[in-house]
């Protein structure tokens, strides 16, 4: 252990290289760093377990920078840890290094998830002291390095709440409580109290300390270590811009480099070169093995009648058993997910999120950072909720499924609050996205297993009412793929569906026929990636495509349709039936009638175009 | 005032017509509205001020109930106060009865904002009660029936964060803690201890009480409604069930109606026809005035450099001078939306929402039920936090302005976290949304002003970075529009940008020019709804639309031009140019660049299609 006034040394050391970077860079946030560099500096000499060498080993602590602005802070102290070069740190900022303006992984395996949306370390956090605690079971400890701003999130109250109720002791939470936000004042400045009255609330442990007094803090961190049954945050007051005269607790200041660098860093000492030697972890074992075994997904007789959200519980249940590293949470309304399924059978590998979806995602998120395969379920309207922490887990690369049940109109009485009818949109427009959607239980379950083993975001769109199984236990649909239900040489045009709609298509088909127009039906269960050579080949044969989604029409299966003919090659003829109008409380069949996207419609739909002579 | 005997009467008629009503449907949520039926009860017999026959009346107390689906709960309290017929009572959830499943503004003039996300309820009270203190000065008091399950939700906690610093004392919530959520018991079931230390450290007043004891509940809301200075949570125990032995704080019957209505009824009493006489609010002075004055918005010199943030905030400044009515908030980066031009001229109508973007859009909503006409901004990147609020909102029909700025890989150096690219999907796929995307100055300012007088939601994204101001200050910009800047006989095909793009798009017609090609540019500043008549004749004369956006592929501009092609005419070929991989850190040019989405990219791409004889 160093003695405090090397500490003293390490931490001007660490603002230094703060303003360094940001100089070097002509932006980023030197005076939030700043204020959080004894924090930093205290933690990394004597309370954070890592090795930096094996960033994978499975008994590190873990550090979440949340307030990721100060990334200037956290590349510095990688540089003291021996981690990177000066001259690295330097690249701060510029294209190509990985030394970004808030943290990602991206060739930094020391980052275990992306910040700079504030309020989302604390929550993932929680994610991952629950690996350690419920799953790993390795004593490692998650420090998370929270700005005060951010706790106005309500998502830092969801996990607080979630950590207190898990008695997550192996967690702790460092706020820098530096008084100023972005554009000013924080609403409780530096009334520590406030804060920690909020967190005793939620079933915390908390230490108040002075954030630029090394002991005080190192105590404070002994605390926490020490504090058995209860999260801990140690609230620190400190001061923006620490260490600068000219910067300290001033306004306007934010997210802007030191006016004169050169001065700062003359005033802070000068640059030096104070390394850090970081304790190691104790052994621990190798990342949780995975046990794997056969996959037996229930079987269904053609024609039976099975929610695909009833298919979805049955298989995650089934994976659960085929796979040890397969986890689940749900929003608690595992009953209408049928995430309980999973629950029943699975209940060591089963979290409980309550009604707080933000942090169901997040959670799922420090889960997958730790190995874990999580599947994470509510309502698909109400995942919406959390869409900032699932386009976060893209930049942060996580694999994670989530499951959103319940979709669009279908689901009839509740109405439209509890309708799913945005999802495709949302999911869709997430960067390295899957989007499935099925119609019938053997594809769910098959679906359910394929998203396992994919990368990134992965989203299953289930549907709540019964519909008939069309397919066998040995189908396959690989990811990318359709389905061609219905072809002949006389198409006229070719309606394409997925989920409920299918049915619908097929039901149309069949009445079309009956007019003697034949139609093509592609089942799109893969709405992203899309199924090129299906679409494109169905375009030169039918020439026409009519969509058909219980979504809004915007993002959906009509908009992704498109993906296939964007490359500048003709594009078929396009109609669209959605939901345009804002649905009541009706029955699931008047729902799917008012919204022009049953069987009648769609083949009313066809016969109008034939008569239009729109189609050949 | 009635007697308590009689309250008990009321109570146990709203408990039979929530039976009957849910019996009626073959749905709903009979359990959840009987342990809240004795507040209700209280609420609207001694403490409720309310008109039924002027529901406009400015005095009027409001009435959220957050909890939604005890909706069966709330319109048998309409039939006591004889608002509704019991004809009316039993068409509930029934197809084209305004009585849907969970209420809604849509028939029922009473309803203010639509609930059945859960924990939105308490953040758009807050809004209407800042509406109430601030803004109006008129004493009513707004009331928010909240359950237990989702004080889960962060949103709830930003809520209470706002209302207790704000010293909302004009809002009272009224926790209905009945133990059982959805799935199983909630995680504090009947500690109510619990919920009130959480509410007590973020500076609320709280009173705990037998939710079944109407003298008791009667003294705590005569308590919330004496208190000054701090808003008031009153914690109800209370039995999920009460008055049904069978389903007394029995799990497995939520969302269900009961399996033997009629015993119940027995059971409760039988159907009984109490009325109440619900006290009227005291004379209040009519709808706040609304100034209206001539609107001088800021002129510029073509060619200035002017960031289509700054215009925002310089016109949302200049409208709020002409018009009374307008009022901005912001989540604490002013500094950076510019929204802080707005609140410097006009610090009484604007709201400090601090990094809390739910509460941020939720408030908005609360004050636009209140007839305020909200800008709310942040950035377009974390506005994506509060799509639930937003669904919502859309549901409620509210007519809100949101602000996102800092869209797209233009900001450069912060890197992804703080890239708005998901943004245009998320408002595009919104029911009745207008989604707006200005390029110059001149044209965010026309755009600004016009926004306020739209339906519904209305989405504005801005820029970070200047860009030259192209247009006049009398060019016009009507929604729905698009405006052509480059035109010839001799087109090849369409380049269709907004935003930062048309500066790229034109700087590419200029060097496509120099190659002997000509491009048409279209400047799509309206993204919802999208111009079809002018996307449709450069369809016709060009034959190939190139779309290039700041955005990612899905559900942007490139997803938007479809919308004038979908009803089965010939659609032309396209090309989308937009952001595929994840963005690192670097200056604004060169992620343009990376992205491929610079005038360089779009001239390529151009003469690409021209080489390969794709277009003409």
């Amino acid at each position: 252990m160093t003695s405090s006034s090397e500490l003293v040394a390490l931490a001007r050391q660490l603002r230094v290289d703060s303003v360094r970077a940001a100089a070097a860079a002509g932006s980023g946030h030197p005076t939030s760093s700043m204020s959080a560099a004894d924090l930093m500096a205290v933690l990394l000499d004597r309370h954070l377990h890592y090795d930096f060498d094996r960033p994978e080993h499975p008994g590190n602590d873990r550090f979440i920078l949340s307030k990721g602005h100060a990334s200037p802070l956290l590349y510095a102290a990688y540089k003291a840890a021996g981690a990177l070069t000066d001259e690295e740190l330097l690249t701060f900022r510029a294209e190509g290094s990985r030394l970004e303006g808030h943290p990602t992984p991206r060739g930094l395996p020391w980052v275990e998830v992306a910040t700079g949306s504030l309020g989302q370390g604390l929550p993932v956090g929680v994610g991952m002291a629950l690996s350690g605690k419920r799953l790993e079971r390795i004593p490692y400890r998650v420090w998370v390095l929270c700005g005060d701003s951010e706790l106005a999130e309500g998502a830092v109250w969801e996990a607080a709440e979630h950590a207190g109720y898990e008695h997550l002791d192996n967690l702790t939470a460092i706020v820098d409580v530096n008084r100023l936000g972005q554009r000013g004042p924080t609403r409780h400045e530096w009334h520590l109290d406030a804060y920690a009255r909020r967190f005793t609330a939620f079933g915390w442990h908390v230490v108040e300390v002075d954030g630029h007094d090394p002991d005080a803090i190192d105590l404070a961190c002994q605390e926490a270590r020490s504090t058995a049954g209860q999260p801990t945050a140690i609230l620190a007051r400190t001061v923006k811009g620490k260490g600068v005269a000219a910067a300290e607790n001033r306004e306007g200041l934010h997210g802007k480099p030191l006016a004169d660098a050169e001065a700062a860093i003359e005033e802070l000492g000068g640059s030096q070169d104070v390394r850090v030697r970081v304790r190691k972890p104790a052994a621990a074992r190798t990342m949780h093995a995975v046990r794997s075994g056969h996959l037996e997904l229930p079987r269904h007789d053609r024609g039976a009648a099975v929610a695909t959200r009833t298919a979805f519980g049955q298989a995650l249940a089934a994976l659960g058993t085929a796979r040890g590293d397969v986890v689940a949470l749900d929003g608690e309304v595992g009953d209408s997910t049928r995430a309980e399924y999973f629950a029943k059978e699975h209940p060591d590998r089963y979290f409980e999120c309550y009604i707080a979806e933000q942090q169901l995602v997040a959670a799922a998120v420090g889960l997958a950072a730790r190995g874990w395969v999580p599947y994470a379920s509510t309502f698909a309207a109400f995942l919406t909720r959390a869409h900032d922490f699932v386009r976060m887990a893209a930049v942060s690369g996580a694999g994670i499924n989530l499951v959103g049940s319940h979709a669009g109109v279908a689901i009839g009485q509740d109405g439209p609050s509890q309708m799913g009818l945005e999802d495709l949109a949302l999911f869709r427009a997430v960067h390295g996205s899957t989007v499935l959607y099925p119609c019938d239980a053997h594809q769910t379950g098959r679906l359910v297993a394929a998203m396992a083993d994919l990368e990134g975001v992965r989203y299953l769109r289930t549907s709540r009412g019964d519909t008939p199984v069309i397919y066998g236990p040995g189908d396959e649909f690989p990811v990318g793929g359709s389905k061609v239900l219905r072809s002949s040489d006389t198409d006229r045009l070719t309606v394409v569906a997925a989920g409920v709609t299918v049915h619908e298509a097929l039901a149309a088909a069949d009445l079309l026929d009956g007019h003697g127009i034949q139609v093509r039906v592609v089942d799109l269960y893969c709405v992203k990636p899309v199924d090129r050579r299906t679409l494109r080949e169905a375009a030169e044969r039918t020439g026409c495509l009519l969509t058909v989604e219980d979504h809004r029409e915007e993002g959906g299966i009509g908009d992704a349709v498109l993906d296939a003919f964007t490359d500048g090659r003709p594009v078929p003829r396009l109609v669209r039936l959605a939901v345009r109008s804002m649905p009541g409380s009706a029955s699931p069949a008047q729902q799917s009638r008012a919204a022009g996207i049953d069987a009648d419609s769609i083949a009313a739909a066809v016969r109008l175009l034939v008569e239009q002579g729109v189609v050949g």
